[in-house]
């Protein structure tokens, strides 16, 4: 169930990013190659999962998700390049596939990260029939609060700060809040307003969203630990390598899973509050913790 | 008259650009400092010049204008950041200042460029008295077009791949129509929505916008020659030695002047058929291939 819904979620909006950069013309072709080549490497979309299923679970129509869950993974797919850079992680595989500064240069690495951020407002912004302009501008009034500064670029401007020194618990956990955690929860929001839920839902989804987005970082700071190059797509170890703390350098990795599961506990326990059927987004909170890559 | 509102445009937008990049919490402060350097290293601020301009012409109120004059100004300075890298045009002064890598560091000029065009978004879609959601929605419409692929970023890849090798004319026009005439064109769209301004009228605008934002980019070229390092605030005569195609390379000094004119002739026939007092903006017209700089 779960994995069929993944899959199902994961081939709609790859089809859809593809139709949105394939309509793109050709006056700058190597550009949208680059373009192409970051947003299309695949990986489990995660964030447009969430739009689907949440919206799902809130009985929205289908369509009314498709721009979310497209604009979002356009925001997730830029940050990637842009954090695979020489000048920042300096990364050459992902998804055991070039990175797109070596699959083409570093200039245009840089230029397909910026055009796919605007892209995703472009998105996110173009004529719809299944939401009111009310609820566009709110979609993104949220996609953008938590892409920049308070959000998703901040955090990546505090994880680069405290590469090659340790830093406590709580600076970790607003690190990751706002470098992992802000578009995982505006995944959920974004469904939220597409659903017009009401004041108190809307806050126990977001509690689902929250502590959701954090254990997504805890498990992926165990897999650099436990899983292997192959699995990972990209040398394991890496952050070791790279000096960055983590969750099981702070908590032991007895301690990391422990804060894992409590984690997903807190989410499953929002969720129990809520009066609609919530299985499919409790397994996927489940498989968060539980994955091998 | 022009002289003086340039002016107090210029001084409205700093202040609000300030007030914005002042009220974001101290979470990642190099970060910060990074944006408000990029964002507040002076400049001309022709894009909310016209965004104030054009909207005065038609009467609009200027708190309507705030967001549109702020929210295109810090794509500017995001592009200008990213323009400036190592990787692209690797300079190292702009308007007589270090530039964002020199002052900082690369990653960190990255991340200002990637937070300010999000900041773009947040401050375009934040909460309006002013504007309806539908004006709001249809105005982020055309700032993230003219921003993307199809604007300033395609103009910046269709740059790059011509450096070191001579393209044609319709070539160079297509590029800077995309990488400054785009965004030009925008900032007198903009106004135009929040003006509701008939369809006519919108089209004769645009005449305008599109002349006055190729003029720009010919005289940008034609100073590059004729105007002094001090002047220019970065060293005379860089294109040339990036073997950048211009326009007075393609057309000859003088033909270049010629083509500006023209332009500008163009941009002033199209206001003598609006309805309205347009002095201030044919002044602009004006500067704009007369100014040293």
């Amino acid at each position: 169930m779960l994995a069929e819904a993944i899959k199902t979620y994961q081939k709609r909006v790859d089809a859809i990013l593809e139709q949105h950069l394939n309509q793109l013309d050709d006056a700058a072709p190597n550009l949208k190659a680059a373009m192409l080549h970051g947003a299309l490497l695949g990986g489990k979309r995660i964030r447009p999962f969430l739009v689907y299923a949440v919206g799902n679970m809130f009985s929205v129509n289908i369509n009314a998700l498709d721009k979310a869950a497209a604009a979002i993974e356009c925001i997730h797919a830029y940050s990637l390049i842009h954090d695979d850079l020489p000048a920042m992680d300096n990364d050459a595989l992902r998804r055991g596939q070039p990175t797109v500064h070596v699959a083409f240069d570093e200039a245009t690495a840089i230029l397909a990260g910026d055009a796919l951020q605007t892209l995703a407002f472009e998105i996110m912004t173009s004529i719809s029939d299944d939401l009111s302009p009310t609820q566009q501008l709110a979609m993104v009034r949220v996609l953008a609060k938590a892409a920049g500064y308070q959000g998703m670029c901040g955090g990546q401007a505090i994880d680069l700060s405290a590469t090659n020194h340790s830093i406590e618990l709580q600076r970790l956990t607003e690190l990751h809040n706002k470098k992992t955690g802000a578009l995982i929860s505006c995944a959920v929001e974004m469904a939220l307003i597409a659903a017009n839920a009401p004041a108190e839902q809307y806050q126990l989804m977001m509690q689902y969203a929250q502590a959701l987005g954090l254990a997504f970082q805890v498990q992926d700071d165990i897999l650099d630990i436990t899983a292997s190059t192959e699995e990972l797509g990209k040398p394991q170890g890496s952050d070791e390598q790279s000096n960055k703390s983590t969750f099981p350098k702070l908590l032991g990795l007895d301690g990391a899973k422990a804060c894992a599961e409590q984690l997903i506990q807190d989410a499953l326990s929002a969720l129990t509050k809520l009066p609609y059927n919530s299985q499919l987004i409790a397994d996927f909170a489940r498989y968060i913790i539980e994955r091998r890559l």
